[in-house]
């Protein structure tokens, strides 16, 4: 059993908790968090050890009946991986500690590819994380950009990838976040450092992305178009896609043509909270010009699509079970089920 | 078993349909629809046979894999109640063919009180609807005031209550409705219609109410006073509400102070839907001022709440179950835990 | 001419100064920014001198091509009143600045009472502030509140008041601030500081009150309610509110049944920024039930209702002129007129 | 003076009206609407004669202190010109109006191009509208999108464009249309109907669209991208747009990122209405990758670009005036002043 601690129980690390305790080999040996509020209640109810970063906030926990487990500092004695899921920048600070400890970490896509020195994606790299200290997953964007263009790119070859990324302003729960009335652009300055953190993953990708911020909460989305070395037909990029277990295909009679909708559907089918793990790539807006410029939209769930990469990112510099086997693995647990 | 059919199966429909079908004394024996979306295929994934209003239709849904198993006419003679969560006002014209058939009917709060004749609340009239062809289950913010109002009035004797309800503009998934960037007043003039709804299930209740609407999506939030006829302090109005397996309470190291991080809260402690059926109060809110007169804000889930009361009614017009055990049989399926 | 300077040229320092500006008694002397923006860019166009927080900045407004007239301690020397319009808080450090001048100063709602000593409206208390070196002028819920409190009090008498107030997330260029889809409780207890603040001005009143912010932008909206000593018809009250030049009342045929379609009139009849001065009390909403307890609906426009209060304020402390020849001046001098 | 009846006064209608009214050598003879509302009493105010279109209804008007000239037939018989402004599709239904009457008019984006049988941009056929009886401008999103390719393209020489629009759910006033948490796909199939719009009046450019709906309500935001046939150096394209009236460079030193701040800006340099007549194109976004390829960020006031471009249409076929000449005295009579 590959002993694992998630520092970090926010958006990310809830998700990425459960996710590694209904797996076979791995289990949960604690979480932490900095302050008291609803999380550690689910943490308690999930029956994970909390840790927590200051202990002279112990009261405020065990005031409100959830039992404290020590410091973060201990918890980190007691693992084989630390999934460092604090908010982007702390992982750098924490590094010392891990390497103090001598335990492997995983980083979210918040930290620089610097601070892991590597910078995954199940799909492309899984073998060159082993032996690994410090593996970074990379963000939610990053994620399904790479999922869909390396896929793409071995089938066909991949010229140039230009993309539209919508950002969806903050996540629901998120109450402080705006804008609330205005379309943003983050950054003003083209193109974005969203196409080189593709590059950290596939080097050879050339990429030039842009980015807005708009005021929802549910998913991020994607107007993606790649030339193609090699032509293609839509119908032959959609059966690529399908045969992705990653990549979900949403159907033409779901009716489903927004962010929104795609949530209630991962709600309706009973994913836990909601969580769509895979790219949702519109089938409807697959199209080919021109026989090698390739179009399509697709949804991102930000606090879901990393989830998996995560897990499989624990096997890959914790255990031996090869590629195809953690993906296949990680997802059994979760119960993935082809979408539609 | 009870055989329960759901004509119009969208946003009420399917939690009513799984709630149905998890107790242990009813089956569902069909839901309908009337044209071919994401819900049908959610239906399909359930194991519920689907009919459809307009068989011309049928091709629609067998094209996209959806099996059609007939008429909603056909349904209806399958069925001991039909539970009609079909679009407000469309329930009215439905009554002939559930005379004709002489199925029992459970309808919503978009429909008038005489169009069933009796409108229903699990905790204040359960034993008035035995026998009943039709019942009428209040609205979402009916069913909301209509808990709080009978606990604080049997307990202490309600004198008068005065509401703003502050509603969300459209539920997650429908992203036709606005407002976008606004607070609108619905109606413009006061009071609003929700005082007379109240009244239509505790009559004696004097209620005056004002309604708006904004730009939200999770829950409606309610700032409601009531006066007292007997003084109570808010420990004593507090511990009323715990004793309600209806009526939730939201601790204040929660830290929650929202609709959306309550919402938030029932996607991580697992809920089916992230659905909250029962009230919301923030416990931090419930204030006594000057002995008699109560002030509280609670949250209601507009598209949950009424589930519970659905489930309920159905056995209330189609067995002998009585009303406590009716209660107690529907969250123990639904597997109820007190919050926090 | 009263010499003017505007301490913080932001959303309410903007509006102030151009208020002043067409004063035939008034005229700026300077406005402050701290940092370089769009903002710098208006005051330029609008002539007034810029002065700078930090020297060091300099060079950031100049290389834009922005004129620096100097530091706003320079700027303090060269007014008899400074109207402080820095976020909440800063104006109580910037008080012993003041004091030091020698200069008189006039609070907004941001600043606590005590930093001045005195709560200011301009139908309440305009003679109570003669002489005084400090005033605050109410926010802009205050503002609202207590126009229309004190013209019912004055001619009916008022028992008490009940309000709720949903307030918008930001103002419309604040692209920061959320929430994006939440009703948050601010505060989550009860009552909430609206109604001492409330007293700030009234003292007398018995006023209860509570608060929630929604995802929108352009303005707030209060539903209130007021028991009445002496009871009046809704058209009495009608006949009241249409008498006072604050107070204006949106029609009915105009069919505008929100802050937004508000905001769109104001726009549409040419008010500078499109501001609306005046309470926005919905005609249809006022009611009066029972003959005693008036209800009514009134949108507050954040941005635009105190920057009236804070002229006639700089005339109180600074000026021999009468309150109502204040008031007649204020508005004469900005073109109000009766709307609809 | 050219006589203009503007048929549909709502959100582009009372704009053009008020441009019209500002030209020296052009005149409202009236204006219409369908149902009393707030638009009515800004008629009014503006001095506007009021038809309406079904005369049955002039009490609503009349009691409401709005008088009416007469039905939208007789206005159109007092017209050199007719601004056709009704909602999408009507414009069609009123075409046998206007050809019986032998009345010229202009038509708007939601016409299709067969209605007028001619697609119009002032920097583009001004000249071919001559002698026309009937002209369709095009589009807001068309117009701003128009606007800088025929500069580049006349520059540099366009070879490809892809354009992905983000645009507004609805209109600031327009309190029913959402979404209000979603990004919904308008269409789900790609390339969008925009690409062929450009090409309406741009015949040579070869354009692939993609569009969202997001939920805003002040401007629409383009992510643009060219691929140039001759190189360019990013200052040769920013000098291009500069040196074009309506194409507005939005200054880095503004710290303007937003649709909204932009917005805002526009409301504190005085422009009626906020409006935003130009494209605000952000110059610190133009970037040229390789040489050869063009990106930039682009807002667009949805509300507003088309106006000017409607009174320069009237002048197109109802006069000699040549195009630069019109496009000079359209912007002298508004004030049209250079950004920043």
């Amino acid at each position: 059993m590959i002993k694992v601690a998630v520092n970090g129980y926010g958006t990310i690390g809830k998700r990425v908790a459960d996710a590694v305790a209904c797996q076979p080999d791995m289990e949960i040996v604690g979480v932490s968090k900095t302050s008291m509020n609803a999380d550690a209640y689910v943490a308690k109810a999930r029956g994970y050890p909390l840790y927590i970063a200051d202990l002279s906030k112990r009261a405020d926990f065990e005031d409100a009946g959830v039992p404290v487990a020590g410091s973060v500092a201990e918890m980190i004695t007691k693992a084989d991986v630390v999934v460092d899921a604090t908010p982007g920048g702390v992982g750098l600070k924490n590094r010392p500690m891990y390497e103090q400890h001598g335990v492997r970490a995983i980083y979210q896509g918040g930290e620089k590819h610097a601070t892991a020195g590597f910078s995954f994606n199940s799909s492309v790299n899984y073998d060159e994380a082993r032996g690994r200290q410090f593996v970074r997953v990379v963000s939610c964007n990053t994620t399904g950009l790479v999922r869909i263009i390396n896929e793409v790119d071995r089938a066909f070859g991949v010229g140039k990838v230009r993309a539209v990324m919508v950002r969806r302003g903050g996540d629901p729960g998120d109450v402080k976040r705006g804008p609330i009335d205005a379309i943003v652009l983050d950054p003003v300055t083209l193109p974005s450092h969203h196409g080189p953190d593709v590059q950290s993953v596939l080097p050879h990708i050339e990429i030039t992305t842009a980015a807005m911020i708009v005021p929802t909460t549910f998913m991020h989305m994607h107007a993606v178009q790649m030339t193609l070395k090699r032509p293609a037909t839509r119908e032959q990029v959609i059966e690529l896609f399908r045969a992705h277990s990653r990549i979900g295909l949403v159907k033409g009679p779901s009716g489903i043509r927004s962010s929104a909708e795609l949530k209630e559907y991962m709600q309706d089918i009973g994913r836990p909270r909601s969580d769509m793990w895979e790219n949702g790539v519109f089938e409807e807006s697959v199209s080919v010009v021109d026989g090698t410029e390739l179009w399509l939209f697709q949804a991102i769930h930000q606090e879901a699509d990393v989830v998996v990469e995560n897990v499989d990112a624990i096997r890959a510099i914790a255990s031996d079970v090869p590629a195809a086997e953690s993906i296949r693995m990680t997802e059994e647990a979760l119960g993935f089920v082809a979408l539609g």
